[in-house]
């Protein structure tokens, strides 16, 4: 088997949302795992000097444009969340926790929370939402959110987000594949052709 | 005949320079006219705060790799400028003079600049490069040099410019379907797809 593809995302990122629909049949379809990475991209704003899109003037309005369209043509269910963006320091410290110590639950749980904040517009902020989540995928939710506010699972995400920025990761989502970057939901096809490429 | 398409760009902008080898046929293909309207992306940016890509930490090394890549996969002939960004003022001008006084040489004059800048790594500031290329179009050289020093002309720029930030204008390329606004060489199939409804 060849190696994985690095997925780097922050949750609150509606591309990375789109990415998640089609990043694990793709991979497999070249033989590849997915390593998700859930991570803050706040952390590489910092290192760049981005913003999130919506405090751009213009550019925030258009990428709602852009959104909805992208979904659309990509046959996707979205829905500009009502409160955007959230903070998404525990859901990325949940996965961490599940990758841990349920390790089959960790990526159902990462789509679960795409899906209810880019498709059912939920608060993924919200640890009662996080509890439900956790108890979708079959695992203790109080036993969850107890272990996520433990030193250790802080330490794994902030470890995960200096390896991200030390890498280039700079937006979401952010993908290697043999050590290639592929920056965003629009460069998948491009990201195809390479695994076409050495498959070959 | 349906309305144009408006193209926006900066002769400076390599991801314009790669829709302009795409935006006449597929213009064509439905019925469509372009309107090209070259400009000053710094005006935008001082607008939306945005920089050019290559003065971004990390995201401008990723342009580099990204660039290549999608030129080489789209099988448009691609290098790296040496001098990049350059200044692009007098190329702008001048296409706006001959768009005024040889309409037919204007669009011919644009995807020359282009690619004297992205194929042939020529410096498109330098006024005997730009003097080439209008003899190039079949225009007297120095007649189009002494005019787009002209305060008009000037005017006509600065007008164009204005206008693109009062339509939303952010990034290069930039295009507008029936006022739907589609930013970036990697939004021409969503274009497409559009342009397609549209027709139908």
């Amino acid at each position: 088997m060849r190696e994985p593809i690095d997925f780097y995302f922050d949750f609150s990122s509606p591309y990375a949302y789109l990415a998640s629909h089609r990043i694990g049949e793709l991979a497999e379809r070249f033989g590849r795992a997915v390593t998700w990475r859930p991570m803050m991209l706040g952390v590489a704003f910092a290192a760049t000097g981005g913003k999130p899109l919506v405090e751009i003037p213009l550019k925030g309005d258009y990428a709602k444009v852009d959104l909805v369209r992208t979904a659309r043509l990509a046959g996707i269910p979205f829905r500009l969340p009502s409160r955007f963006p959230l903070a998404t320091l525990a859901a990325a410290r949940t996965y961490y926790w599940l990758e841990e110590t349920s390790p089959a639950a960790a990526v159902p749980f990462a789509a679960a929370a795409f899906g209810a904040f880019f498709a059912e517009d939920r608060d993924i902020s919200d640890r009662e939402v996080i509890a439900d989540l956790l108890a979708g995928a079959g695992v203790d939710a109080a036993v969850g959110l107890a272990a996520i506010a433990t030193p250790g699972i802080k330490e794994r995400l902030r470890a995960v987000n200096d390896e991200a920025v030390a890498r280039g990761v700079f937006g979401s989502p952010f993908f290697f594949v043999d050590g290639e970057p592929f920056w965003g939901f629009d460069r998948l096809p491009q990201m195809e052709l390479r695994l076409a490429e050495i498959a070959a």
